[in-house]
């Protein structure tokens, strides 16, 4: 990863894919094949440990490795090459049986999967943790009034909390589709040159279990070459989720502005000698950042399902080549917004300042319904209608304006005791914590709503629930 | 709807969403809120029967309606209009009720979600008879030996039983998820103008289930204005189905081109008069050109995630206006498969001469595997290894050029009875029919697996466990 | 194109590409073509003026069009049924010559040329108009200073003219490449069944310049049935303009927030009972909702170039599907914007007052400036970074607070002439009117090298520069 | 870059964007704006010699660097601070003059700029030699008939030199115009903290034009911060030129499948020893790859241009982080094409066996020409559309068909110095070598159009017309 991107997520974030990685989980692949043909007594025990040992022992040149495979089109094949040397010279009962009934996708995809395995555990936990701090912000702020805004425009009024736990729970949404969709799509691939398991025959099934148990992946029963659907699902969701997080970094952006100023993300030291002033969202960019390239990445993996036959001309090696890059973005999104959530400023006065500013406009619905019983409801339509714009030409509160305008009626009158009385129920309607009450129930609601996930419950259930994490 | 796009999916396809239909579903909007209100106790009831008489017989002018939407830039609202006007005139007792606590977001995300409820249902059928014309393939071609191939190059043997069975399981994967996701995303929304229900107050739920009830729709008990992520889980599902529309399609051009000629679609009229001789696969042209807009498609929709505050400026607009693309190609592609697959007209012999046409190369393995046990598995790999290519250039059978190998060697000779026996060894290693049998199975199993679909249980269970549908 | 499309653009926007519209370039191709070919001697006179005559006057019945266009998977060939009947009944003698050394996709592709034409002469015309409102926008507000803002944080002073003037020079290069692209783009095309011509022979050039002469279209001498890049060219100029588009509207809906109300589009009727002092800025989100899809259809319209041999199967098809919509979503974008500039209200006095607000820290860098001749360019430095944050705290202007600390030193200290030379000096430097001078200079810069649009030119040197326009 | 990307293109692919790259290249951009300055007398000498030094001696810690952009979210500030600690140590003359008058964002766009430009020449000099493949292959193949296929039906005769010249022409069209648009988009980026040159004031166009002229980029007058459409126009083309190669590497992997087997790329050592027989199009993979890739980059790339104010958050970041990912993949594709084209193994027997295969039927509009001047044209048509089915069925010559046909007829008979006449009329009319002819004139044209290429031209021309590059 070059530094125009390394710089945008967490220290290390992505280095599940690395070469490293791959090479360690091709590895895996061919010493755990030889480990399950013999389990199932279809290879001899000694030429699964001398596969075991070629994996352990024999030397990988990664440039050797990349040069055979852009001479053969095939990144599988050019890491049997020196295997199958390290075997020649020193264990040769293995040679036979090294890669033995698998094809160079069956390495490739099971590879993949094994670190997709890690790559999900680790956005699981960053978006895990993101969801606590927000819960967090959530339940301190339930009751916290701000501006609500519709096309960018202040509405009505909403809390801090309740946005809070709206994110909050459309991640942990996905968060639970996640889990529940990583069985089907972190599973071995075993089919042999064609995906029918030829050579293996009846023992397929077998081999695929074996395997599979061995290298804490699921066995889904069949070769799933060319047919990626569970495969894509799970990218899916990662792109839906990063579509959450980038509508929670797109509010904590402008929430950030400096004319908003709600909230603040925790200072840093000055990024810029010529604008000392500036308190740069940076935790927010780099969502924006990282959540920008996953639509057009969705589309890509996408479009690569259209594989044709028994392997693709392109289209299968183009997903591998760009599916780390979906993780990547997603961790380094979830991370950055994490940062951002554990360590928020949140200016509660500011928001109150800005409701404030309004005038009593955003209470004008209110407005109407607590002069209704007093002057019927269709006059106090009217009456809202025609003073609200004059209280911010005027810059005097709307309630104020009202209740001149009542009292100056001729008729019908309003008696003694009413007038006091519409008084306190104008200054009720416009009282932003009463107004906020219906978005603190939302919030609660949600708060409420929120079922244990899999990681709080005991970890034998955890197991069960999500066996292949 | 115009002619360019008409004629790639379906007479009627994608009418769903016509001007038509988005009217209704407003209108069943407004009079349902209207209803769920009443009952709900919330509004008198004349007002309810009010505002339903308001839906039934305002006149709406459809191109006034997207003049005042142009104008306000809010669909919703410029529909409450007519509605409006209509009960000033007949029946004042609903106006102050009409669109009571309900924002113009509510009415057109509901309005969306009745009709996709219509567009859903009529993907499932495709994708069911499609599924269920490819299982029926399947059944028939377990055994019809093919050349598998990848990289468009010839591998080994499959059947083509086991494709469609392959296409088949991913489909119906899709038919099950989506039918699962239906229920969280199909769900009325009601959370007025920002999103907490401030004017129903602690009625809003009950609002919500009332109306949800009335509609034929889920309540989902919390506002989804700018948390999409359920309702965007569902067409990313749309979009994967999609991706393995696009692999069977893609399979079935390459099948039916000249040279292959595997399969053909169902002739029809002679489609140019100067090429009297083409039979064109005029449905998988359909279903390629309708998948080949769905990935940019859901990219745009995942795009417009990034919905600021409590309503966007533009991003939800787009997502509305676009949705419906995502139906009509995915059940354009559908419904052109299933045509395709229904009347699909398969060439086993000329599947049997492509495998003969390579005389006996495709049974290169299962040659080492029978010459191993006579002469070793060293030696039988390097004889096949020598005289493949021989065999393709000679055009001579690889089982013959490698009897006459063995036969000629001078040391160790194999015995007079070995000869006969891996004679018959090699002629079943390079027997079409066996060769057939690991892919028979994995078909066999494929559609063994297959659980009985919702549609197929009976219907109390089926409305349980699709409440929405 | 329905409700949820049509309110976003201007009304009858898109009208370009109608049915109408296609069937009647369609026409214009079949009767253009028999022109072209009787003027080249190739087919008798009779027999175009036959064509043409079925042309005016056959009946199309466009649903049977798109029947047919359905079952044949060609859309032009379809339309050639209707006129090979008219002329059947009415003037056989043009019957052999209908459609003549054409393919349908010559009829297609030429029509959509022609469609494109008057797509691309409304879009410049929505463009220049822009253009236009920008450049007097930025001539009047050359020297109005606001916040630069990056990362939407405050950063210095830039003036709102040379926001404009970037933005219309922006506007003005696409215009530019738009008119300097269309003649290689709108072409005639002309290739027959497989492109090469092969009926028309050596008269293939001559019969594709009069043909292209007779529609107003340019001939580029061959066929570009699969080889789409001048087309596609064009179309990419497109979606460059709309991420210029795309810009300035998410810059003027960042200016119209009511936290920062720098601007605000010409209010029209309340759009919000509940709320009425919302000012929806609707042209910026029509502008933003039309821009947001017009990436993803140019990933689509790019992805279609792939086509098979000598027509595609299904890339074709698709692309001609969709051309229509990034025409429709550029005009569309086109149109608000230029609306909104038309009658945009600008707050200058808001813009200084963000200013005001930070008491003088967007000044820092010129208060270095300004203190380096007097005590030192490193501790003008330290003096700025350190009283910085303490005018933000204090509420005290950034200049007094220097004032005072210079004052306070002990040694060196200024003489008394320094002091009031230093007071003006940092006056100066904190004058938003001097710090607005280099904004004001780049815009006016801008506004001078704005080269005479074609438009503006002579109209014969107009039709020479762009022949196909 | 990793494996899963290395091994689809050139060994040393995608290099120009390496780190060592960047930091090169930001360190260029730094000691060239003093040298710049200091050249227009705005600085001292012995500053600009300074920050020379600086840059050639400081020392860069990759990481650290990456910890600090980090940290700051700004890339170019990050380098900033080792050169400013080398020059406190070493030459302190500089420190004031140091990145001074300039952003972030200048040091990152003009680095970004300078790398293009190598990436830019890298893929000019591998699409030239492709084309020169091309046109190599289509000089020699002018007149090799093949079936042209439409639908991936075989539908007349073209030649294989016409798609050669065919993809040439568009590869060159793309060559013309990235030449064309580098001087506009290779541009120095000089606008200081927002834009406006405000520290440099009136001096900013001298220091500009020195700092490229330096660099050896070209100056535009203005900063392009937030206005990219120049940049973006360079990479659209890109886009498009990968679309022309992606139509490329599928007629070429649908040709070199087995079962069609018209072409093949140089023979490698065998890929699998499962299947000794494959003959993968490894080029052909890698392009497809490639290519994939490329328009949803494309669209990734336009979105970002909707950038806020005057630096995005966000939008800006992530587009400096993908934007080598497109040269990569245009470089990959490029070169593996060409590498397939220098190589190519045409078979022209092949090609003219599934002419033949077709027993005349792609001869059929020529017959009916034929056929014309004896029986009248529409009795030909009526026999060739009776006969044209039975050719196939009986696989019989569709020319002998239609002489026993016409022989048979009764009334009128032809005489009998016409049978022979028409023999020898269908003979020309079904014979490869006449009906190539179009195609070849065509070919011929093409290879004739072709206009010297900059770099065919002298130095000093080529030099003038582009001089960034």
């Amino acid at each position: 990863m070059t530094l125009v991107n390394d710089y945008l997520g967490p220290a290390g974030g992505g280095a599940w894919f690395s070469d490293a990685q791959w090479l360690q989980a091709l590895l895996r692949f061919e010493s755990g094949l030889a480990r399950a043909q013999a389990d199932c007594g279809l290879i001899p025990e000694s030429a699964a440990q001398a596969i075991a040992s070629a994996c352990a022992q024999a030397p990988l040149d990664r440039d050797r490795i990349a040069e055979q495979a852009r001479a053969s089109g095939a990144l599988g094949l050019a890491l049997v090459k020196p295997l199958q040397q390290w075997l020649q010279a020193h264990a040769p009962q293995g040679l036979p049986w090294l890669h033995w009934g698998a094809t160079t996708q069956d390495a490739v995809d099971t590879a993949s999967a094994l670190l997709t395995q890690q790559a999900l555990l680790a956005l699981l936990a960053e978006l895990q943790a993101l969801v606590d701090a927000l819960l967090d912000l959530a339940a301190r702020h339930a009751a916290t009034p701000m501006l609500a805004r519709s096309l960018l425009q202040p509405a009505q009024i909403t809390s801090f909390g309740l946005k809070c736990a709206q994110s909050a729970a459309a991640l942990q949404r996905s968060i639970d589709q996640l889990s529940q969709l990583a069985p089907q799509a972190l599973c071995v691939q075993l089919g042999g040159a064609v995906g029918n398991g030829a050579t293996l025959g009846t023992h397929r099934l077998a081999v695929e279990q074996a395997l599979a148990q061995h290298l804490g992946l699921k066995a889904c029963g069949h070769s799933w070459h060319t047919q990626r659907d569970s495969w894509m699902r799970l990218a899916m969701e990662v792109a839906v989720c990063c579509g959450s997080l980038s509508k929670l970094a797109r509010d904590w952006s402008l929430m950030s502005q400096y004319e908003v100023a709600e909230i603040s993300e925790a200072a840093r030291g000055s990024t810029s000698s010529a604008m000392p002033h500036k308190r740069n969202p940076v935790h927010c960019m780099q969502a924006v950042a990282q959540t920008q390239a996953v639509p057009p990445l969705a589309a890509l993996l996408l479009g690569c399902m259209a594989q044709a036959h028994e392997r693709a001309l392109g289209e299968w090696q183009a997903e591998v080549a760009h599916w780390p890059e979906l993780w990547r973005h997603a961790h380094g999104a979830a991370a950055a917004l994490r940062q951002a959530a554990q360590t928020l400023q949140v200016h509660p006065q500011r928001m109150l300042a800005h409701v404030a500013g309004l005038r009593g406009l955003v209470f004008s619905e209110a407005c109407v319904h607590a002069l209704a019983p007093f002057i019927g409801k269709h006059e106090a339509l009217a009456a809202v209608e025609q003073l609200a714009p004059l209280a911010l030409e005027q810059q005097r509160e709307l309630q104020e304006l009202l209740m001149e305008w009542v009292a100056s009626r001729t008729a019908p009158e309003l008696t003694t005791e009413q007038l006091p009385a519409l008084c306190r129920a104008l200054s009720q309607a416009c009282d932003p914590q009463q107004a906020v009450q219906a978005s603190q129930r939302e919030c609660l609601a949600l708060l409420a709503s929120r079922s244990p996930t899999p990681m709080e419950e005991s970890p034998a259930h955890a197991e069960q629930a999500q066996p292949c994490l």
